[in-house]
């Protein structure tokens, strides 16, 4: 087999084999074919498409180019969920318990922060004294005995995913969605869970910016899993605006935990429901009306919120933090962004208030930077919000307060506003299963 | 600018312009724009296209990329020619010295052989003591004084195609248009003449196999041309059989001067005079029939036979091999091959006699081999020739007898054979000028 047919037919439009997909995937991640055959072979991916199948037996590839967690030591149904990154999206810390506590096993590896996108690890990590690295076998013991464990990832998973990303990161072969679904869903399969919820976020704050370009993506998840037996399914949900009221690792962590004690912001509550509930269904636990109420019932009657701070105090954390918020180390500086103008808000930037945010040291800017934990926003005004001049918009903190300025400014170019009422569109904008789409 | 930006806009089928273009080529040729970068842009040009005029901005950044041979100490105009390569092309050795005598400058660069095609430097140097590396000064001084020389490719001739190349080599990404005729034409471009005339070889045998294929070639070449202020225009010749019956390279040269001298094949005989007469025309010298006549009274008056011995003469050869060609040193070995059946030739598979022919010795396995001038093959049947079983379809030539068993195998396989005579296409099979398409 030689890389130079294999390119030529992908280029022709042509269809590949399981054989031929190992074959460049192998190649790559071993180095016996160079960078300049793998970015002529995305770009013909990228111009040509892949079929389901292809797409298939492209992820397995990537998934088998390292290490394959067994998660089979760990009785029941093993379950994880992933977000395509979002700004204020701490769903994870949600549902992951509220789950875990309706019996489907948890053992999820997260991510950190991605650009102006928060991950979960991070997260977790501003709870004092909590572990996201854990050995391998201390986790699959924790899931055993409690029921759920979330942690970075460790190990050697997907290599394949990181060489050919960096790869599509200089070649402008990034926005395909083969090469997208392929690359997620790859360390999805090597993270052995059996059900894989997908919250695909659209909007200005997401990777996908349109409805149809989100459903296209998740279609070709769900399709990965399906073709990798593994119960697949995606919620497409808002991110024309951040997801609750806090941005920033300890003010998410806070706005979680009210959450599960049963407040929380509207529509952070309303989606944690429908990724619980589906998440739920997909591990078998019922129709999808039943999980919703199982999810309402996990939260209610604390078992949920209980288990949360049982899985940070298996993992080193300091529960005290989750009780009482105010005892998370508080930022030394805030500053209140005020409206300058009545009306409505008409839309936010979202990407920018995420940017912002990272300003405010919340996130990294290079690789390097260490988060500021209790940095971050709490957003008053959202999308859709009616606003008075002078009304507090939102307040910014920080423990360096030469952030302010740039962050402020970020912040503002985020808002827009108008004299009557925006149209917002709906949270939870579709369902895409092995069945099909359901929009709303 | 940056290249990622640059890929991106062709892989999206936008339209370069010539800055971004210079920048690509300049980059590339320099190494600041690294490999994996350039496959993954030819990829996108090879499925999205370019323009007429991105083709031509491209031809001349790679022409501009190393030497530009200045053509201006050669009074009158100065013609090129070129064929995209074939079996059997000896035509550059009839037309050339036929063009001159009629006063259009010859300053012309040629290239070797290339795969299983045959090249006028080494049919040249066939020729005993002639020199195809001349000092720039003597080779203008040459054409001044008898108006012709032909040469090897010397200097640093558009280097960015030598690395274009080879890149698109192994990227699958060799047979597109604008790729092809941007490699073709820039180092034309750069070798300096007013008018070019292309020789688009098309057939079993040649690189491009349809009619329609050629012509969207030749087109792509003449805009180069019209784009950049040269007159260019393009014959579409056959190449589903050898040109003449003459393969290799002695041979060949023997079988020019026969033509020089009023004899030949009917075939090279027709296809000399009408790219003749077309360079003629393109270079001012009156209407096609007027130099059709011409080119013909060149060759009857003896003038055209005259001068090729002259530049051989300039160029150290001795001539006494082109009065008598059996003053050539000759192959130790010949064979002759038998028809094993009787009835028509149906088809020439023209690239394996070809092949035959280089394993005979007359052609390069690898860049490293020296090619035996006298090697090769007298054809006596081609495509369309009736033919008894037992009578000899062809001589093969060559010093070292362990070569024959192959070629002969290899020649075999070429041949094909019907009870009816075959239908067999038109020498010229289209003209194409900066005025259209005209197909014969």
């Amino acid at each position: 087999m030689r890389m130079y047919d294999l390119i030529a037919k992908k280029r022709d439009g042509e269809t590949l084999t399981k054989e031929e997909i190992e074959f460049i995937i192998q190649g790559f991640t071993e180095g016996s074919i160079p960078d300049y055959q793998m970015s002529a072979f995305l770009m013909a991916v990228y111009l040509r498409g892949m079929t389901d199948q292809e797409t298939a037996w492209m992820t397995l590839a990537m998934a088998h180019s390292g290490d394959m967690v067994d998660l089979s030591p760990i009785q029941g149904v093993k379950a994880d969920k992933h977000s395509t990154g979002g700004v204020g999206d701490k769903t994870t810390l949600v549902i992951a318990p509220v789950v875990a506590s309706c019996g489907v096993k948890i053992a999820k590896m997260s991510g950190r922060g991605l650009g102006h996108t928060g991950g979960t690890v991070d997260k977790m990590e501003a709870v004092p004294g909590c572990q996201t690295s854990l050995p391998r076998q201390q986790f699959i013991d924790q899931v055993n005995r409690i029921g759920i464990s979330v942690i970075g990832q460790s190990g050697n998973l997907a290599p394949a995913d990181k060489k050919i990303y960096a790869l599509r990161d200089v070649t402008a072969t990034i926005g395909c969605v083969p090469l997208i679904a392929s690359s997620i869903m790859s360390k999805k399969l090597a993270a052995g869970a059996d059900c894989i919820l997908l919250d695909v976020k659209t909007g200005n704050g997401a990777f996908m910016k349109t409805l149809d370009d989100s459903i296209r993506l998740a279609q070709a998840m769900v399709a990965i899993g399906q073709h990798n037996g593994r119960k697949v399914a995606a919620l497409i949900t808002d991110m024309d605006t951040p997801l609750g009221s806090a941005v920033g690792n300890s003010l998410e962590v806070a706005e979680s935990m009210e959450m599960l004690r049963g407040g929380g912001p509207e529509d952070l509550r309303l989606v944690c429901r429908e990724l619980a509930a589906n998440l739920l269904q997909l591990a078998g636990k019922g129709s999808l009306e039943e999980c919703r109420a199982m999810a309402q019932d996990a939260i209610q009657s604390g078992r949920a919120f209980a288990l949360c701070k049982e899985m940070f105090a298996a993992q080193g954390g300091d529960t005290s933090v989750l009780d009482e918020p105010s005892r998370f180390a508080q930022a030394a500086h805030s500053r209140q962004v005020l409206a300058d103008q009545s009306g409505y808000v008409a839309a936010t930037d979202t990407e920018k208030i995420g940017i912002a945010s990272v300003e405010l040291g919340a996130g990294r800017q290079t690789k390097e930077d260490v988060i500021d934990f209790a940095a971050g926003i709490h957003l008053y005004k959202k999308a859709g919000d009616a606003v008075e001049k002078g009304e507090v918009l939102a307040t910014l903190y920080a423990n360096d307060p030469a952030r302010f300025d740039a962050a402020e400014k970020t912040f503002r170019q985020a808002y827009t506003f108008s004299a009557q009422p925006p149209q917002t569109p709906p949270l939870v904008l579709a369902r895409v299963t092995e069945d099909g789409v359901e929009r709303f």
